[in-house]
């Protein structure tokens, strides 16, 4: 007893130490969520200077745009008023028609269409003129056909064990499920990656500032463009989970962060 | 010391059960800003119904689309391949030809056309087609300079405490400050805000998934709207702290938050 009573100061400190450093993992833990996802606390400059993304400018060796670019002389129409306004109605009405389907036709779309599009959604606006994104086209059956297998196969769990009965209920309504025909009828898939980050001359990492609104901007302005031609796009997944997957099939680990998938389709004769 | 031996435990006991504490309160600080935007760990299903937002689903009563709208037939247009060659070229060469200016003319913009690319932005897709976007246009001389009156105070501590001497030298190439002389010149400003959340019938919140990913895309179809009516669009900033101060200029507190704020402008004779 008398040992006990000498021990007890011991005892209760490495209890206590032991809660301490319990409470201290369960923090480390969440710190690492939040380095990767903490709200906006950095400060707001110029638009074309900043970005959503979490990040340290002070640990960087932040690069103003290229020097040696040629420069472009500023051109655009002026048009008339009753022109502008007769050219807004006109979009608006062309853009309105523009359907997120289900049914896709499987009906060729010409190569030359899918590189323009592309070509205009490059033309978009981003954090820096950091223009940080990466659009992948695959036209192979097998690959598209793989693919779907990876989000078929990710999305089947989602319905059956993660997303809970009232989702998967809810969803019933939508006469959505886990299969996703599209992938393999589409004549091209579509996958939009983020670069999260580039990379310095001096090798080291340079953060682009709101990645995800510059590629999301740059998607909107893709739509758009696919709607000129009639021809549409169904976003089924992004999931920063299939990223590796995708990687895998695509045989290039190099390629940044998935943000969105989809097929590239025509609208006519074949869509229901 | 008789007195400070006995006690010694209960001195231990007490210092450690403190430094438990200060640790579980850290904890819980770090809690409040992992809960608004931990990373997606949720389970990522078709895209119409779900969002990059953080959400926690099971909470809420997540409801489909309104079962009551009428059906639209859909209708598109069945071009050649020709015609869409030439049509993605042709509207590739109109985008390619927006530039992020920075002397904004303050020739007039006709109100149809800013209704009208609005409407167009309108036509975006949406997670779970939410429409998770407020756009809000402001034409009057007052409210707009005390739009720029805040945006510039706030740059201005930007530029002078919180950016760091390498930042604030690395914009020196790119000639910007916090003064944002185009929120007086053009003649609309369009404050873009994003619905981090709508309302049940029964009064709780539901949750906009990926509303940011959603209204950046409806940016870019208005980005494009605009470029076809030779109007632009500069965007000086975005930040949320904006937001409450926004709110009190507009006297609505009842805008969800902003996500970007620009002039809309019209190309032409005055440009420089």
């Amino acid at each position: 007893m008398a040992l006990f009573s000498s021990l007890t100061p011991v005892f209760i400190a490495i209890i206590c130490i032991l809660i301490g450093v319990i409470l201290k993992k369960t923090d480390g833990e969440k710190e690492k969520y939040e380095t990767k996802s903490k709200p906006l606390s950095h400060p707001w400059v110029d638009e074309d200077l900043k970005d959503g993304t979490d990040h340290h400018l002070e640990e960087e060796e932040w690069q103003g745009p290229e020097e040696n670019v040629a420069h472009v002389p500023f051109s655009a129409e002026h048009y008339t008023e009753a022109e502008m306004i007769q050219r807004s109605k006109m979009f608006y009405e062309l853009l309105n028609k523009r359907r997120s389907v289900r049914f896709l036709s499987d009906e060729p779309v010409p190569r030359e269409v899918i590189d323009n599009v592309i070509r205009t959604a490059g033309t978009s606006p981003s954090g820096a003129h950091t223009e940080p994104w990466t659009f992948v086209v695959v036209q192979d059956p097998y690959l598209k056909h793989k693919i779907r297998e990876i989000v078929e196969e990710e999305e089947e769990i989602n319905y059956k064990k993660r997303m809970g009965d009232r989702w998967v209920n809810d969803l019933k309504r939508l006469r959505t499920n886990w299969i996703k025909e599209y992938l393999d009828t589409a004549p091209y898939l579509i996958l939009i990656f983020k670069q999260v980050y580039g990379w310095l001359p001096n090798g080291k990492k340079k953060t682009h500032y709101y990645n995800e609104i510059s590629v999301s901007i740059a998607c909107g302005i893709l739509l758009a463009a696919l709607q000129v031609c009639a021809t549409s796009y169904v976003r089924p997944i992004s999931h920063q989970e299939l990223t590796f997957l995708l990687h895998s099939v695509l045989s290039d680990a190099s390629l940044p962060e998935l943000l969105l998938l989809g097929g590239i389709f025509r609208y006519g004769k074949s869509d229901k």
